[in-house]
């Protein structure tokens, strides 16, 4: 399986099965349909079929699929059936918001470090986090072999900074910063910003 | 214009060019071409070029696209060039840290009102706004003709609320409660989930 090229469509639909299936085991739910799940998740049952059969057979036909064993094969499929530790560069509201998030830990993430350039935040605690002077960033980030990293600094800076994540060796980074980042295409990014969110809605409104 | 139905997946590059032509201007910058446009997004010049011209001709050959035009026209198809009011409901961090954003004003959206159903937060001030109570919800949603909500509750309350808010006549949710929600399909809605992002992109690290 680790051989076959899957369509990154694909993949952005996974993490969106994945949690809705482990919602649905946390009110008890036990087992589901494509249907079931197609209008949870508003993605048709056929597509969510095709989707599943590039990864093997998960269902059956008739029963449909056992939840808790999809949820371990999807979180496998992501590599989300361990923790991977993340850090937070930049420490204004929505670092700070990204660092006390509770959310992250059941999906497999969990911040270990946080930094921040601002000397009257460095040092700062925020829940049992110390926040680091991001002068430290690269030696830090290799040391503890950290590979993922959401960054939520301003516009400005972000590809300076992302520059530094690379250098780290740094594979994936989850932008908060409303601006497109340049890096090597080894490099994966994923972009936050609601204004690009509001926009696209917008389009429809009159 | 109006009356031809443009593809959804070109909709949502649309914010995306807006997003680098307002950064260039910003920087002083008065032309550009497809090219320089594609490697600042990472999308494709063919593709921009093809996109764009859904909406008529604004380029010429080999002078390219000037850029105060182009933002202006953007802004006009995407309908932010005016302002829209919105309404975060849910004041944790995450909806504090929305309410703070100074972000959204020169990209179309105004946050007008706040509201969360915790008693000890209800009155309390975030810049400007008052944190109303969300028993008020649809009322002053109504009252103020507010069609676009960011809706940063917990997922266990995001589907009553998103009901609340079609109710109240809402036409445009950006969801950062980590659910899908389900709403009529007049009412449009965007999702903001960190670890779906995250997930994304660890399918891709090992």
């Amino acid at each position: 399986m680790a051989t076959k090229e899957i369509p990154d469509i694909i993949v952005s639909r996974l993490p969106i099965y994945l949690r809705a299936l482990q919602r649905m085991q946390e009110h008890g739910i036990q087992s589901t349909s494509s249907q079931e799940l197609g209008e949870r998740v508003g993605i048709s049952a056929a597509q969510i079929r095709k989707d599943l059969s590039q990864f093997g057979e998960f269902g059956k036909q008739g029963t449909g699929y056992y939840i808790p064993f999809l949820v371990d094969k999807l979180r496998h499929i992501l590599h989300v059936d361990r923790l991977w530790d993340v850090a937070v560069v930049g420490m204004g509201d929505i670092g700070h918001a990204i660092a006390r998030y509770q959310g992250f830990s059941n999906r497999g993430f969990c911040v270990t470090m946080l930094f921040d350039n601002d000397p009257a935040k460095v040092g700062d605690k925020v829940g049992d986090l110390v926040i680091r002077d991001i002068k430290e960033l690269v030696t830090a980030l290799r040391a503890e072999e950290v590979k993922i990293v959401m960054l939520a600094v301003p516009a400005a800076t972000a590809q300076a900074v992302a520059d530094k994540l690379v250098e780290a060796d740094v594979k994936a980074i989850l932008n908060y910063a409303p601006v497109s980042l340049s890096v090597p295409s080894h490099v994966h990014v994923q972009y936050i910003d609601p204004a690009i969110g509001l926009q696209r809605m917008a389009y429809y409104l009159d």
